[in-house]
């Protein structure tokens, strides 16, 4: 597919999963770090006519200059922003203004690639179409975690709950001690943290085919499992205590029995299927309660050809660190990922929110231990 | 006017109130102590069907069971409620759904004020004629917070900045010392903290005719009042410094020349309009720098006929407290003032922003002394 | 008793206040309101040298430069100080330092008195004394906070619990209605607050002779005060739910039995002693369930003569605000009391912790109305 | 030397470390990590008493019933324990009574060490010691940072200021690509996070021989390190701007020359020493700033036999987690390294507050990246 119909498509694709919403969906935002529905459509935006635009489209007039300001996310290179927290603040611009923002972009940005653009600006282009497709995650994960503080419990309405998936297969994989070459390899696209290719010295080591269901999970709560400290790292411990935590994001009990709120609605928590929205707090604590581990990052790619995977997030043991030789470039888009590398922990994979296209066995996602928004499992190693 | 015409009045001022709104204005919540649009108008309707549709009218269904939960304000009599700061974050309900709940109670409150219901009913209905003209006021005092946040500084779109008055009336009334009858008298409405006619004796005073100008509070700024600690009280002065508070709210310098956020957008500071937004805290420090000091709430009243007011709700050196004699009834409607006798100063006239017909000499309304949202002024006296 | 008697009695009070201490007990500081005993010490020692020394002592050398930065409480107009919070870090000066500073503070400050000073100096010195009075019993309220927090309960040691007197009249006092003189008359010392003589107009009311015991408390308590809402001033409820509050301070139950901490240490609660460490949420409550209510600071000081007062700080329902006429001096004096007069409730009386010859009927004593940790007790009216 | 004569001789260096201590420095604690002395000295006993006494001395009885409560740290296998922020609070038990304490462990364990003991108790009291040196290294940071933020910058009094040392070597060393050996071989005394022999993979890399200097640091800060976002990690950028940080802990500039508390006093920063309390951001941000970077516990390790270290904590990029194999043990013991394997990075080396015979090449120290107040400092790597 050319690179103008992949844009033309991620484009769409974004506008496709606000159809459900009313125009009041569009601005709810209930946690700093999930942010409404206008502000994806928006920022995603911006990221076009910022990187790409601005810079290669010579005739280029900015569509507002007041919406840099507004949507930009996080990059300090281009200058102030809106607090992360008061995104869902701003009634104005209006949901018009912003799908009208979006057919400009649109309209420039094709004009720009037919028409030969340089290669920085290609190469752009394909990091701001994977950019949109990692807040179109976003966007689902966010929206559900505003819908589902909601006492009404509210449908998104696309007809899925979207935790359903059940394990396809069972039994272990069983690796080799020794050297394995973990990173991206060949052109295709990634991102700059999985680039630099490097060995990594594992011992032999076993890795579940299936992802931890509910039902197993129940069964660690009901063993008493968020009431056991010797189970939990500590910081996590303290975390459970100070905000009530006992039980998995979304999850109640409704006359004795889980439920949990799903983009479907509320429902009774299916035991077969994947457990989701944990954090690694609760993974760990998991693992340590059956005696056994979470995977590391590498242990997860040097295994993953054999493994099923593609439902859940899978959180890994390894933190968010560089790969030997790293080096975080100096513009713009050198703050997309390097400077992120502290105090969050790798997961793997890929979740049923994710977009297609958008997953590789080199991916590497990550997040703050305690979050639980995320469509995040757990697969066991040993 | 017969009761069943003031209801309706009143009810479709609410509605005309929001004719300028997109819908995206309907819910947004900036801090938890100014509600959003949908709330108010929903909070409004649900007070005439909890504390008279459900006790007066026999075979009234409530229109929505789980509406109680979400547009129930502070009234622990009535069981559970929505977090105070979570009411932006329910973007269902739809706006929809809350104007056919307005219908829906419009019709049935209709229908038991014309059949001759029992005169607590017909108490209750002017209480919540009351009500909601309260929350009319509070409506446009919360919506211009709301907006005032947007880095847009979009108009409300009334055509109205209401800020603009400016004085009729100069000089100062001298009152002599004596007893002087406080509280309301007579039959008509009035809410039950104003009532119990007290004596309260008065040593001579003077009380100004004119309020505060904003060119006048530009002097005080100017002599460097936010930066001289021996103006303020010392809870006032730790606020500021805590809060970064060196002007009025919605105030900024721009370019060296004081605008304001008003309802009509983004403006100059006007200097002889009627001061507005500032705290108790601020009230009582320009006092203190003018060798002046504020009225009491008696003060203010026994004078309140030679005074031209009603533009400004003007802060008073009386803490809200009972009038002797005073006491809490033991239901919901109980709860309505009683309980929030305790570190509240009390202001006296109206504003700008107060309905026709919700206002009088006697009427006693009361924030904590840190609040700037409201139209709030000043009146000095010695 | 001349000046330079009373200030040598005085001074050698504070120090015989810690005679049972131990020199690790002078630093500790608990929570920022509650001052260690060095500080106390050293501060009430600074009054006198920053107030008086430095301006009336011609060839007066400070006896450390620093000590004006470390024992400055809150005089705005004397400098920068050390925060409150942080009175307790300082391990440096010694205690035996502290004393020293003691030491040459009498001894210039008698050489001043000795020798003719000028009246305003003989009038600080008047104010030194009283301030250090209010020093000595804040030194035991924040001592037995500071202990009482000591999971040992350990003793102060003085033999004495301070909690276990009893009423010795009952009954009740009734006021006529009509016009009273309220406010300090005549020329011996009081505080600025106090001053302005000035007319309230009273409506005939009854005041109890007793004031609250433990035991009739615990029937309160026993009767569900603490969890029926409607007792309670709404930010009172708030305050006793966000800090878990279910008793009086120092109180905690045993083996189903009351106990408390007391300066002897750790106590069965003595039903027939008054009722102490209550706040102004817990004393208006209380009064509440028995349909009583608080007196103002106006009815208290009329009946004052018919009451037998001195044993706890009795709550009013009377918030801190000036007198017809107060103003604030200019200088360091002048920020004694004035700036307090908000979010303050008035305590009238005196405690057994309070010095004798402190006291007097038109004393204003003033707290927060959530501050538990004074010698504060309950009087009802009606 | 024997295991008996190890422990006296460790017990009485925690002692020796107070000498030069005043009664009122035991308690002081200014912030919720940073223990004060009589703490220190009670919790180490503690531990012996506690884990190895209750549990090997058939005869033994317990010293005080209560010092379990007060002295326990974070073994939740224990029990209850006092807020770790409350060890400042408790002036009883006196320090007289800690050295008592201190005096009956001290025998006790002697006479138990003496007499043949199960291999387990030994195995214990060497891990005791072991904890107790860890403690003594804790007791000059923490009273370091007490000592620190009083304003008249108390000298301790050992005569050395701790932060003087300089670089013996310089140059670099050049490691080649390979399989490494880690972790702790051998039967001497070591903890389990060091356990687990493994190889790891590592590409070439060179490493410095010489840690940075303050000169070197000050390079960093006039270049405007402290304001330029690109050099740091997210988190970091937002922890100092939410905190003020502008320089090492420690660090305040008079007259325009930096200046530093240490243990000797306020002291001129001495250019060629090496830098001391920085953070992992600050170590992070001024590699970044270099165009280096830090190296990994693995190489750190690897090349660590031809380094000079000793003098600092050296902040590694490496994240504290898990070797391959390690699991935690499920008694008491078991909670001494592997809970807080996450949200913490790895210093390895040893700072001139480690006491001697308490360091190795493969010890691994962890602390959260925001931390300054160790001895820790920057080697570089490339």
């Amino acid at each position: 597919m050319s690179l103008a119909a992949q844009f033309q498509q991620t484009r769409q694709f974004s506008e496709s999963l606000c159809s459900p919403l009313s125009v009041e969906d569009y601005n709810t935002q209930v946690i700093d770090y999930a942010s409404p529905p206008k502000w994806h459509l928006a920022h995603t935006t911006w990221f076009f006519e910022e990187m790409i635009l601005k810079k290669y489209a010579d005739t280029y007039r900015e569509f507002d200059p007041q919406f840099g300001f507004l949507f930009n996310s996080y990059y300090n290179h281009v200058g102030e922003r809106l607090a992360r927290g008061a995104r869902g603040d701003i009634s104005v611009p209006r949901v018009d203004k912003v799908l009208a923002y979006r057919q400009y972009i649109n309209e420039h940005m094709l004009t720009l690639l037919e028409n030969d653009p340089p290669v920085e600006a290609l190469s752009l282009a394909t990091l701001g179409i994977n950019h949109e497709q990692q807040h179109q995650e976003l966007f689902l994960t966010d929206l559900k975690y505003a819908l589902g503080r909601n006492p009404l419990y509210p449908p998104y309405g696309q007809g899925t709950n979207l935790v359903n998936d059940t394990n396809t297969s069972h039994g272990t994989v069983n690796m080799d001690e020794g050297l394995y070459k973990i990173g991206h390899q060949g052109d295709s696209f990634h991102f700059d943290n999985e680039t630099q290719v490097h060995k990594v010295y594992l011992n032999a080591y076993s890795i579940d085919k299936a992802l931890v269901t509910n039902g197993e999970y129940i069964e660690f709560m009901d063993a008493g499992g968020y009431d056991t400290f010797h189970y939990w790292l500590d910081d996590g411990w303290h975390y459970l205590k100070d905000n009530d935590i006992n039980a998995p994001l979304y999850w109640q009990k409704i006359d004795g029995r889980w439920h949990y709120y799903t983009l479907a609605g509320l429902e009774p928590v299916n035991p077969d299927a994947l457990l989701s929205h944990v954090s690694y707090y609760e993974a760990n604590a998991f693992a340590s309660w059956k005696g056994r581990r979470l995977p590391t990052e590498f242990e997860w790619e040097a295994a993953s050809d054999q493994l099923d995977w593609g439902k859940r997030w899978e959180w890994t043991n390894s933190a968010y660190l560089p790969y030997p030789g790293f080096t975080i470039s100096k513009d713009a888009v050198g703050e997309y990922n390097g400077k992120f590398m502290i105090n969050q922990m790798v997961l793997r994979g890929a979740s049923v929110a994710t977009p297609e296209n958008h997953s590789r066995k080199t991916y590497r996602n990550f997040f703050h231990p305690h979050l639980q928004w995320q469509f995040s499992g757990i697969r066991l190693a040993a």
